[in-house]
């Protein structure tokens, strides 16, 4: 791991184990040297599952599997390893994947499809599953329900620290726990989820309960966050409950008990996403985009991301430049409906531009000491109706280009 | 003008010129100390026009007067500034131009709708257009048919060095000329035209026909090129024919007589498109990308952007990185049709993929040493249909984050 993101959270937080949730790292050898690079997480026999993947047409291998098992709805194991993304391997790839589920389900005398899986490193290189295979019943005897960390750090690739998250909420009068933790740091524009997160309830809920928190969650979340517009093969976001917690019966999605446990778990995606945009590779700044006034969600969104992967407004803010002429453009080129002369946007709560030109009393030197600061904030209104959505994303470094100009070599 | 880009043609050419075309640039100190910053066009009575500009809902004043200028189908005058591009200047910056227009119409006795200005530079600050309209007389008359060169530098920006391009086609047995030069650097890409490109023939064309062969010409030039994904507000791509040359009538676009002036006149749009991408911002290598086996032109163009504005593609090109898997990974995020068990990729002419995985015998150290050269070829087959296009970029480097960091200060 390089050094540390300045925008890390400054303390780590511990996990407090979950009933029925199990977990291992391992040291397999695949890429890295030194370090863990396999996380295996067992769950207790009942457990249900949901999951949201990347929407990429060249998915890989093991998000191709997760898919198909997801019908099952039941969970009892999942492995994930770093170093190899599995992607593009053609079917050397789907037999490494299936390898791997056979040798699982037997030594754990599980339905196949309990068994998720996934991967995360260089795309196109064949994956060493034998290094996996044979390591796993060694591993099964190792499991402990307080290795959060451990599992957390063993899926990293450039990213600079583990992103951990916990929250605990009420059903009825009881309270259950939500542990959370995800990878991602490049190749960060998930549409459907990110690359890699795991998400743990000792909760009671049905699959499909939990895939409706899951869909619904994730879009002010992960699906709101760009580091780079580089969307990855291999983005998966799971959650598992293993209805350990004795609590009163959730029928539906829209049940009223389960509204402060709907809370805390988008609450808890939103931690961990906000976590990664704040490993971005190579980012200095952390940027809150808000865009009003637009003619849908759907506008405002793809406005806020259009400024967000903007390399003209990302470059900006890492010079600490308040060139909001950049913002005008990068609206413009959305596509998207909006008034010209209606527009205004406010850096760090300024009011720089108004009704389509610089704001009167524009007082840059104050804008300018926001652009100094680590947590920049941009509101955009861009004057056509009354639809709203905020997306997040760092700025575009001079250590971006250095991570990603021999991130293999 | 910083450091020449690396990529910038080894000689610069000489245009000869035009019968009916009369040039000039002066300094105004718009915003630029000790270099030109205006450029003076004259043309003769009856020059035809056509246009295409950006479609960026942000589009800047001058280019609201141009599109609507166009109608009367005549031109006499271009005025064009670098420094500010009056855009999103509000009523400020839509008076600017009318100033300038009333004055410039006045001076030389035509019709409002027969002059054509355009700007560059800044977003956001207003043009003190006092500073052109004090000087114009003055410039009228120093006018000449030979400062072509002086012309294409008035009007850069961050560009490193001035794009100009020559052709000379034959209309029956008549020969006629077409020059033209253009800016661009930064917040390149076009949809309809680039930033700022003058194109000039003394072929008797009307406007319609000018603005057929505009329209068909540049999809395969101008909007096949991209540098860094970000649309200008003012990209402005104008035609200009005196017919000062007497040849046999052309009636048509599809007259057969158009045939070579449509060939060399592509040719030459062509030619300066990737003198732009040849002059990137930061650019160290240049990139052509041909897309084939899509399902439309629009998808293989759609895909072939895509990589081209990817930015992890862009830092491994930049890092001689064959780092082809993230190809795959913007193939995949095109949300076109691909099929990942038939895509191949080539780079150099050598094959790194074939049917969904690492190709046999791949010749790694081949491949790594086209990479280390400047000019950069990859061929991408999705493997669906037979629909191909072809575009242009560069990589992405720390110069192109040195001068956009500060662009302003």
């Amino acid at each position: 791991m390089s050094i540390v993101s300045p925008l890390a959270p400054k303390a780590m937080i511990t996990l407090q184990p979950i009933n029925g949730v199990l977990l291992a790292s391992h040291a397999c050898g695949l890429r890295y040297h030194g370090r863990t690079d396999l996380m295996i997480i067992k769950l207790a026999i009942g457990t249900t599952v949901a999951g949201v993947f990347t929407k990429s047409r060249m998915a890989a291998a093991p998000v191709l599997w997760c898919r198909e098992a997801l019908i099952h709805g039941t969970a009892r194991l999942i492995i994930v390893n770093s170093g190899s993304a599995n992607a593009f391997t053609g079917k050397t790839g789907v037999a490494s994947v299936q390898r791997t589920i056979d040798t699982a389900a037997k030594l754990l005398g599980c339905h196949k499809r309990e068994i998720f899986i996934a991967s995360t490193g260089v795309i196109g290189i064949h994956l060493d599953d034998f290094k996996i295979t044979s390591s796993l019943e060694q591993i099964l005897n190792k499991l402990s329900d307080n290795k959060w960390i451990e599992a957390a750090k063993a899926i990293l690739t450039t990213d600079t620290y583990p992103k951990m998250a916990t929250r605990t909420a009420k059903i009825g009068k009881t309270v259950v726990r939500i542990n959370g933790f995800c990878k991602g740091s490049g190749m960060i524009a998930p549409d459907m989820a990110t690359t890699l997160a795991y998400v743990f309830t000792d909760a009671k809920l049905s699959s499909k309960i939990l895939q409706d928190l899951l869909t619904s969650g994730v879009k002010k979340s992960f699906n709101s966050i760009t580091i780079d517009s580089d969307m990855s093969t291999n983005d998966t976001l799971m959650v598992f409950a293993t209805g350990k917690i004795i609590h009163q019966q959730i029928n539906s999605f829209t049940d009223p008990l389960l509204r402060d446990f709907k809370k805390n778990f988008d609450d808890l995606l939103l931690d961990l996403a906000l976590q990664v945009v704040k490993d971005g590779e190579g980012a200095s700044k952390f940027v809150k985009i808000t865009v009003s006034g637009a003619s849908s969600v759907r506008a405002a969104k793809k406005i806020g991301m259009t400024v967000a992967n903007s390399p003209l407004v990302k470059t900006a803010i890492a010079g600490a430049d308040a060139n909001w002429g950049r913002i005008v453009m990068a609206v413009g080129k959305s596509g998207e409906l909006a008034d010209r002369d209606r527009l205004c946007i406010s850096i760090g709560g300024i009011e720089v531009a108004k009704h389509g030109q610089v704001a009167l009393n524009y007082d840059e030197h104050s804008v300018n000491t926001h652009m100094q600061g680590s947590d920049i904030v941009l509101n955009i209104d861009v004057g056509i109706g009354s639809s709203k959505a905020t997306v997040w994303t760092c700025d575009l470094t001079h250590a971006y280009i250095d991570i990603n100009g021999s991130y293999r070599t």
